[in-house]
């Protein structure tokens, strides 16, 4: 007879793990966890072995009869797990910093989820991600993968098209950051807030807003557009919308939208960034030492707030809220990057989408939404095609498949920039793109 | 009882009436035109004068009983007419060329169909032309309006929506243009080429094109794509493409994908173009003086050849072609824009799309296309939104819908940008803005 | 600023109403209800007084200060309420008694929600429920109306469809009582069961069947296959299915779906029991009388069991907690009539579907459904059409509308014989059905 | 290089015969015909030669170089055609008759296309056709099948959902048949006449109805319900509809809708039928005793014009009329069973219906309707789902699938009798049915 609960987390070596293993003690009444093998790669050993050991002093501390196992052997970690959660990233920060670098070089962004760099991502991690699939269907069948690994949406697409495992839910931290802003706006608690997500891994809009279960969407947006609040604004949204824009859209954005309805100023913005700071990649690089640095303090045996400069606040959160209603069969609502199912018409049947779902034992279901609204639809299927067709790329191996992806990218300038960046990224990533090098050689 | 067939050619003192004119003559034997009212405005007078005195040699040269009518009464001319055919350009090419000129400084397409060019135009010309729909509606509730007025896909669109007027159709020479190219590429006579069309105006697709009902989409995309042919496909597709992109793109393109698959290279050209010849308004208004000049010579009875230059080749045949089809009940296949119907999936059944049709005297029936491939699905739906929002601003005169629709146009590089362009261009196309300013001044 | 909560109930001189007030008591805690109207009409008043008073004297026993009034004033009780519910019969029981017995002489079912009988039902009820809509724009807009009345599906069609009001949801205790029977199959606590629901009113199907949210259906199935549960099955299903046929189904069916895959014996029991007992109406006609003598009793202050025996099992468990998750926000599940909005594929977007939704203070969200499985989807479709030409005779008055309805009824052998019996029935209903009288007398 | 165009008739012993050779000479100018191969099994042997030798004869008066073959070999015959027709009937006359005798012992309608007759015409045609695919996959890969056999609509289906093959085509006449007589019905010629079909094979819909393009959809509805058109109308119609009934549905109807919206009336008419002149199936054998004998005489070599009373008339027309607008790529409007492809909406993409096309040389282009009336679409959704449901079990051999499809054939009176039937007509059929009993053996 089953024991208790087994979680497996690929990538387990990355500086994320203490909020993990911080919500996985915080919701243990609800949510038993018996095993959490942390599984990592040779390369991110030491690392693995620093964050562990402050997983095991944390669980300790907690007094909770969870054990932390550290292990090279992905199969041995999947054997029999629950739920298997990833969060590793091919060619570690070395390879994002190329995907920001790069593409600014051609005048065009330079960010690890959207356009190039998301592509390439994307195109690194979906073998992976298969082949742990494949594993998964062998060692561990009934068991639930959570994917936080980027680009969410293409990997959810991904697994959902070219695998045989059915139940696979996606997270982002995006919406519940915005359901945080949006509570912070109105001065309530989080917990009376409500949005009704739909659209996409980072381009999820919130079609309305609720306070306990009353529309404030009006409100919200009229908050979001007054200039008394542009600072504040800023700091959610990015660099603050033009009013007038915001008020006809009429929906909530998220952060990412900025690159889309901001891409000229974004781009400018990222070439400064990256001659002064150094690109994201670069900054983060820097903070992960420090952060690996403290971990490795005996005496540390709790999250450190450090961690939370790092970036994917409320990551946690998500995550083991996601993952204990599934547990129990909650039937809360939740957004989460799931097979759409008819919910948003125009999108197809079979593709992943980010909306509210309530979730259920047997997964998430998603919340009807009918259409989107008619201004964001076009942006909407145009990323979906994206995803889609980097998704085939990725698996197939093909380039022209990689090029068409990247030239219909609204980020993209032109199939001659486009291809010009895929050439030098298929070269700054050749080692982690066996797919598109093996067949050349052949 | 009726006698024959009455037209009403609204903006009947553009350079193209010769066009028409010719193309009424050529198939009179099917098509017997007894009476041709050119209307125009005040502002048009002489230019009506001009060129409807060649029309009338024209038709006297040919020996046809076509009673050719000058008249500054729209309403006389649509008094029981069968056939309206528009072809005005409100504010004249002053007008466009502000449409031209002004993004440019922005780093923005200053173009008359797409982007903030193409959204001015449809501002100023859809409250024309839904003036004219009202006194149709009145006047001759039978006719049919065939519409060549840019952008042909928003005003059709705002025609279906706002308009009593269900017998609307509008024309592009876009496909049958692609049709020559092809069958000039391929070097077999245009009658045997066959292409179905879909998309939306000047973003139409070829999905299947055939010599004799065999598909020869692979020879043709080879061809295209052949290195040898470079400059022919420049000819008939603008900059060429990227081989790779278009092989995986795997359908036809037309030329108006230049710019949104080649943004950059398309505005860098038309920066250089405005600085050194003028934009195209520019040019045009050139060939105009020379045009309306040869239409004086009380000698001309013929359609001058040098009217091919000013682009729009294939229009008399296509226009003349769907007139003729339409009155005769002739069940050809033609691509026109029109209500989709369902034709393809993901565009509201009640949306104006461009898509092959079979042609009856109860109007164009449109072939089902099912869904358009993944990778223009997206663009498409853009176009689309763009479509419907700019015409929705039209006709409210909402400053921020029409904020809205330039922002997520694919050519817009942000909100900021978008407002800026919007703020300079109402200005300046002031006085045919008139649902603008009213409110304004109210 | 506002009190409390007040429920205005039509029909309030219903035989029912003591399982609503024992609802209100019961969860008083949660939906402090502090004014309920029982409205009813003259005909009605001598039940109201009866119902009405010992509603009191079960809201004096449980000692809380919820004000009962009653009143044959329908806006007094409208004014300012938050929850409109309504339980209503136009013509009472001798209405009901003839839509069942006048099918019956034709060889068709007679059912007050199916066939002639809905039919007939609806074009009595829904001018009726327009109305109220009516009032409630002016008098409470802001109230949800709360529909009891069958045939359900009909008139939350028609509710949609021909009134400003938005705020309304169909409830039926079908679906509850499919989860009772499931339970008591399984033997475990009703708690514990979900069933995800789609469908129309008494043409609801179980897609899947959860115990703790791990599906049990394929169990479910052969438990009512299993011939040693027939008389079980037949208890809580009707006439018992052919094992083959239910497991190639392989859906739940609804009680009501013995009238459209066991037609002929349907009509068959249905014509024994008319013969023997009387119809359902007449039989209830007694259960009735000996239920007001009981609520007579001064001494009576609590639901009397003989009301069980009624009908409508669960109907104030379902009702009840329907509201309370409404005023609380509570998001929890729950199978309603509402608006499809793209949960279920191949139903229109804007028709009235019985599905599980997430009940929030802004109304039931449904959960998508996709397309419902290939064998039931064209018995759905046909229901759906007959609610809406139903719906639409019923507002418009035309006997060819009404004809057309019941022709494509899948329970109505021939035009003719639906001509037959709407002509019969009309005459029969002939005061409760102006819309088509008037005309005539017009 | 290919000589002549190669026809191969699966069937080519059928009393039809003569029709399609005659149509075959008839249009020889625009469709050379080579080579006919008549094909047969080893029970038809006698009838082969002798309609053969007719049709012999037929060519060699007309003076055609037309070669005709007769053989049992139907793979020589199916090397290198470039279209295969079939018209076989899998247990000949002889299972039509249980087909049409067996149902009506359970008081349902006996019938070779509908009800259980179609069900289980379809259980032995089906595994027949996807073998004669799986030939041509092999011999004649691009060749063409043109469907005559019926239930045209499963077969279609089958084909498309289960075969290789996708250059299929069904044909039926029931539609040339609506045009004639509506033709008559107007007193105008057949050529002046269009009809927008849509629906499914056996149960299509007129849309609307033209006369030189002109919409007279109301005269021709005004024309069927006139009282004094009623022998008339019964003719072409069957029994006459209710006036009421078919104003209001406002499409045209097919002879075969008569057994859906005249059921009882249908059933009566057959039953006496059956006890007077016998089913139909017993009918046409003494027909086709007469034709075979008159076909015998050598002097014999037209088409004799007694084959008109066996039906099918039209029929020639049509599938001569239809291949010869694919060879040519004509483009001309056909009604034929084709793939979806969206043109009906609520119809799946990938499912057959009978719609009205364009015929091109790559097949037939549906034109788009959008969504079918509301008052007919569940009905058109209940057949559909039964042909696909009929399909499946024909190919799987899964007696609780069969089961299924006829429960939920709306010409059902319950499961139970369903099942009644199935017992009874797999007994009957049981040597052609050998999918459900090889397994039942093992």
């Amino acid at each position: 007879m089953k024991k208790g609960i087994k979680i497996a987390t690929i990538g387990g070596g990355s500086s994320y793990t203490p909020e993990l293993v911080e919500g996985f003690i915080k919701r243990y009444d609800e949510f038993p966890v018996s095993e959490l093998w942390l599984v990592d790669i040779e390369a991110g050993k030491e690392k693995l072995e620093i964050v562990g050991n402050l997983a095991k002093r944390m669980v300790e501390k907690a007094g909770l009869p969870i054990n932390v196992h550290l292990t090279l052997d992905r199969r041995a970690a999947l054997k029999d797990a629950d739920f298997v959660t990833t969060q590793f990233r091919v060619g570690l920060l070395e390879a994002r910093a190329k995907d920001e670098r790069i593409p600014l070089k051609y005048g065009v962004l330079g960010q690890e989820t959207n356009g190039p760099g998301g592509l390439f991502k994307g195109l690194r991690t979906i073998p992976v991600i298969l082949d742990i699939c494949r594993d998964m269907e062998e060692l561990c069948p009934d068991a639930w993968l959570i994917n936080f690994t980027n680009p969410a949406g293409m990997v959810t697409e991904a697994v959902l098209r070219y695998s045989n495992i059915k139940k696979v839910v996606g997270l982002c931290n995006v919406p519940i950051g915005i359901e945080m802003g949006v509570a912070k706006l109105l001065d309530v608690d989080h917990s009376r807030i409500h949005i009704d997500f739909a659209g996409l891994n980072h381009m999820v809009y919130g079609l309305d807003v609720y306070v306990d279960g009353v529309s404030v969407k009006d409100k919200v947006i009229d908050l979001l557009t007054d200039p008394n609040n542009s600072s504040f604004v800023k700091n959610i949204q990015g660099l603050g919308w033009e009013p007038g824009f915001i008020k006809a859209l009429n929906v909530l954005t998220c952060p990412y939208h900025n690159y889309y309805y901001k891409t000229r100023e974004m781009i400018e913005k990222d070439l400064v960034n990256a001659e002064n700071e150094g690109t994201r990649a670069e900054v983060v690089q820097k903070l992960e030492t420090e952060l690996f640095e403290l971990y490795k303090d005996p005496n540390l045996n709790i999250k450190p707030p450090q961690l939370e400069k790092r970036g994917g606040a409320y990551y946690s959160d998500a995550a083991v809220r996601l993952i204990t209603s599934i547990y129990n069969d909650k039937r809360d609502i939740q957004p989460v990057n799931t097979m759409n199912r008819g919910a948003i018409a125009s999108i197809p049947y079979d593709s992943a989408v980010e909306v509210s779902c309530v979730i259920t034992k047997d997964g998430p279901k998603p919340i009807s939404v009918g259409d989107l609204p008619v201004a964001v639809r076009g942006l909407v299927q145009q990323i979906k095609s994206f995803e889609r067709i980097g998704a085939e790329a990725a698996v197939t191996g093909d380039y022209n498949t990689a090029l068409l992806a990247l030239t219909i990218n609204p980020l993209t300038p032109s199939d001659k920039i486009a291809k010009e960046i895929i050439d030098e990224m298929m070269e700054a990533h050749k080692e982690h793109l066996p797919q598109f090098f093996s067949k050349v050689e052949a």
